[in-house]
């Protein structure tokens, strides 16, 4: 047994915040509510000097979490693939993440639950050293991109740089590993597109900078099967497609499959279901005219609607 | 031009500070020297959050730097690959890690200098929106394996994992990238090795988590030429075996090369020149008996004496 795992054994109950402690944004960290100008982390923190680190992040819509038992059940699958534990079970977290939701006062929120291997002791190597450290927080609700930029017409990169392949990390750890990512954003950037994606060893699509890509041809939707994180987002739009009837392809995506499209979207945490209008500034063949596309559409709006859904959504207690 | 670059118009020079001010440890943060409590980055900084940085690590040996320039000039080839920049130039920065070192009064020290993407502004997600931050610390000196440890024999594991390909993330550029090294070293210790290196797609040896590997066979020194860190020890080494006439290739490097070595060694800032005894438990054929062996000796000599080279010495001003 690892030292780290020995951390699991006794779940503690951390008590609720008092509602808008915090207003506008609130971290856990040692074990305490605190506000956003204490959410720091050790220089020394394994979880910075080696990216040793996994975390996921959650919504909140009008004041519910969306798919709130998934993230933190992926989040725990990540743990275990670390080797990596916190000291709270799934209803703490659960609670946790409510509290930093409450003493922010969001209604739209980005909440955030992240695990770092820790702070060697002195001279240490072996991760087996570390004690892990446990962090969540609250902020605005932040999106890929905004409904007026989404209308106007995201222009998305399809970078010639290749993701961080499985055999090196295992992109369903959802991971800080960001380096490619982001040189395939300044290309993006820098040639005036709006966001950007990569490609794996084959010349496949991967994935964005926080989102999972699809495309849409002859009415059949399409997303890559691997070397991608498994995004809720993702899961909701391929659950989606079955009960709406979609015909689905979770297979590699050659990049010209992309861009030979009738539609192409991404799906994020941020924004749900993003259309996507332009790949490397060429208009997708429904734009201006009749986008976002029909199908697109059926999933945007099939997206936000499930937000609605008991089923689906956990309603944050504000009351003071 | 983008914002971060804007940041190098105006070099700063920092004071010195007074002489073992924070004995025994010194971060220069937001400009200032500090003790180690204040080594602490933002939880939102994008160098934690998309690991998006790069570092550099210097050491200094009985009271003086070794290769100081050299660390520098790697430094600022890694902030200009990654569209980084600091607000200070080469000579300030030599100040700054000078004032480090002072401060803690260490003559042995590992001394870091860190350039982070930094904090976005609210709701952004483009890295050129973001001010750059810069870091230095001065910790104790920092052994990847104990000298009691390098005698008795270190235990080398092969992984077979991979190491991030240079189509994703240029090794060139000292980055955290580290979730397959880690992952490496934890099987090694579960089984009882010591330590680890990962290996390419094409089954050849890069490196291991903070060092490179070199293999010795019938008197002629081999290692690695791609997709690797091109570390400072590794070009003493280099450099070493071309002013003691031993033949070198820098060539892929199969694992069944280093298994069937007759001396194996790893090079790093952390230890110099640290002689291999077994890889995956298998003693290499001169342990015990003849470890280290002749070439490995020759160069832990020559590494050594180089630092009493003023070429490569840069002596730090502790009095005062």
């Amino acid at each position: 047994m690892s030292i780290s795992s020995l951390a699991s054994v006794e779940p503690v109950v951390p008590k609720a915040p008092a509602a808008n402690q915090f207003e506008g944004g609130c971290v856990f960290i040692d074990g305490a509510y605190a506000p956003l100008s204490e959410a720091k982390i050790s220089m020394f923190d394994w979880g910075f000097t080696r990216s040793d680190v996994t975390y996921d992040v959650a919504t909140t819509w009008h004041g519910s979490f969306f798919r709130l038992d998934a993230h933190i059940e992926r989040f725990f699958v990540s743990l275990k693939k670390m080797n990596l534990a916190i000291q709270y079970d799934r209803d703490a977290l659960r609670d946790i993440l409510h509290g930093c939701v409450r003493a922010s006062g969001l209604q739209d929120g980005y909440v955030a639950m992240v695990c770092t291997r820790g702070v060697p002791p002195k001279g240490a190597r072996d991760p087996r050293q570390a004690q892990n450290r446990f962090y969540a927080y609250a902020l605005p609700y932040m999106w890929i991109a905004s409904r007026e930029k989404q209308l106007a017409g995201i222009d998305l990169h399809i970078s010639e740089r290749q993701r961080i392949s499985p055999a090196s990390v295992d992109p369903t750890i959802k991971n800080y590993h960001w380096m490619d990512l982001v040189q395939s954003m300044f290309d993006a950037y820098e040639n005036g597109h709006d966001t950007s994606c990569v490609v794996d060893a084959d010349g496949n699509i991967t994935e964005g900078p926080g989102f999972n890509v699809f495309a849409v041809k002859d009415g059949v939707v399409y997303t890559a099967d691997r070397g991608v994180l498994e995004g809720i987002s993702r899961r909701t739009a391929i659950e989606l497609c079955g009960s709406l009837g979609i015909p689905l392809r979770v297979a590699p995506m050659p990049v010209a499959a992309l861009r030979d499209a009738d539609e192409v979207f991404i799906t994020s945490s941020g924004g749900g279901v993003l259309p996507i209008a332009k790949i490397d500034g060429k208009p997708l063949p429904r734009f201006p005219q009749q986008f976002p596309g029909p199908i697109t559409t059926r999933l945007y709006d099939g997206y936000w609607a499930m937000h609605d859904d008991p089923a689906f959504s956990d309603p944050v207690d504000y009351r003071a």
